[in-house]
């Protein structure tokens, strides 16, 4: 560790868990850690505990954060107000109107920066990952719900209230099934993690035949994206159908947003989508293709994320160092 | 005229007119100019008589050309090459990699900036309609077809390709009705005049009275706004229908405008909806509201457009204040 070298923090929060990373400026990093975040402790002892996550994983890093750490970004859930780096709400968090920025700067006596996770997401992606050299991106992160984010003229569209980039609710069919946020035909209600495994929950009882039907009756128990990814490879029937829908139905949006925003690249990350790779975005490529305006598609790239779990924490370290939203 | 004041021309081009005006810094049009845009004639044709219809305008403003205009914009129909000038292809003009730019610079001496014909209409509406003093807008222009502009952070959003703001081919429904584009279920599908035309046609056809019967018959004549705004007022039911199908359709994509954009202003224009004004605009702000996050809506205003006939002469005059696209 070079003493006089200066390092940023960057944090991934969300209801399960945080995940705090050092990090220097070409966006090695040094060390992280992880905690649960056991969010039925409450704001004041949560924020504690992400203090606590940060303080080991400069620890670890063997960093002085008085002397070594610039500053620390943080990716979450939101919506949020970001100027006075606020949690408006959010439902896995138990948070609501929840000044993170303040009480974290009040235990560090460092500046915080908050940003909405999807958008650290792609920042992350741009800065070392799939976005690399592109200035107009456009990332859609599917799991439980969609999410998404939107780099323009190689900054963060946030929107008049802070709000853009919520592609899981960009209507796809007025008349659509019912999505989890009241509307109907929401993307969210094709292509999301959990409209995957209603779907792959659906067929099962109709008593179709699949390779995971045992864990999808055990009906408390979340499918695995290793377990799903894998009856897919595999050419399970019932999953392949499920897998391919929401792909499918993802491909569609693509096409709207390359018509609307028309980014270079469009950047697919998950844990399931990922797991599955190639296969998903082909679909996702060539529904898209067939729904766009070609000069919309031209040398436009549809990609898979490449950070992984990383990518939060290395655009909160992006954030970190560029010192502002 | 004061002689030493400069001044600049804006031009709205369309495949049926050619609109020129000189326009002073504060936005005042001192004189305008129209010719027919005579497609037939062929590019060198058509656009020396862009050329006369800017001379024209001068003339009338008693401008001299050479001392006293800055420079020219120029609102045409795309999609375009933004950097060279050029109209990469448009069927009302019948152009196909056309040098707009240099040809009329060549004319006239002047500088010339191309941009598209939505993109300077929503230039124009912030300027001096009703977008005045908002960052983000979106504009939707519903015609024959449905086109779209955006302003990011005060600046138009052209995307990779130049081609952002296709807001007309947002898919709706992929299971929708055929669109002009080859697609299913696009916006203009469902909300654009020629949809409205179609509906209306349809009903009347089916043996559903509507105080508008005998124009439809005539199927080649156009159905003219002032006509269908009238029935529309006296509360004919063929007629309202299909404007309220417009509308609704209208106020779904401006949800996920919304959620997606989060602009601080939606600015609906066309010459039907304008001529239909406050009824139309109830059912897109009430669609919308019904169909977005609440926090995407907030402080958000759903509003007309304001200039009418002049916001692309007015917003093509901005582009050459602004000497830049």
């Amino acid at each position: 560790m070079e003493k006089n070298k200066e390092y940023v923090i960057g944090v991934d929060l969300g209801g399960t868990k945080i995940f705090a990373a050092v990090v220097d400026r070409d966006g090695k990093i040094l060390a992280t850690a992880r905690k649960k975040t056991k969010v039925e402790l409450g704001f004041d002892r949560v924020v504690r505990r992400i203090a606590d996550c940060i303080l080991q994983a400069a620890r670890s890093a063997q960093i002085d954060i008085e002397t070594q750490i610039k500053a620390i970004g943080i990716g979450s859930p939101g919506p949020l107000d970001l100027k006075e780096g606020k949690i408006i709400s959010s439902h896995n968090l138990q948070w609501y109107d929840a000044p993170l920025k303040s009480a974290l700067e009040g235990l560090l006596n460092k500046p915080v920066i908050v940003e909405n996770d999807c958008n650290v997401g792609i920042l992350g992606e741009q800065a070392y990952g799939a976005g690399r050299d592109a200035k107009h991106i456009v990332g859609l992160f599917i799991g439980t719900g969609i999410g998404g984010g939107i780099i323009v003229n190689d900054k963060l569209l946030h929107g008049y209230n802070d709000n853009a980039g919520e592609f899981g609710h960009v209507i796809l069919n007025p008349n659509g099934p019912r999505c989890g946020c009241g509307n109907k035909g929401c993307l969210e209600a094709y292509s999301s993690r959990s409209a995957i495994e209603r779907e792959i929950r659906r067929a099962i009882k109709k008593g179709q035949s699949s390779l995971i039907a045992n864990s999808a009756e055990e009906k408390k128990e979340k499918l695995g994206s290793k377990k799903i990814a894998e009856a897919y490879s595999k050419g399970d029937s019932v999953v392949t159908n499920a897998i391919n829908k929401s792909a499918q139905y993802i491909g569609y949006s693509v096409a709207s947003i390359l018509n609307t925003f028309n980014p270079q690249v469009v950047i697919i990350g998950g844990g399931l989508v990922e797991a599955i790779g190639e296969p998903y975005l082909e679909i996702v490529r060539k529904t898209a293709e067939s729904n766009v305006f070609p000069i919309a598609m031209r040398n436009v790239k549809i990609v898979s994320a490449e950070l992984k779990d990383d990518s939060a924490i290395l655009g909160a370290a992006v954030l970190a160092m560029n010192g502002k939203m």
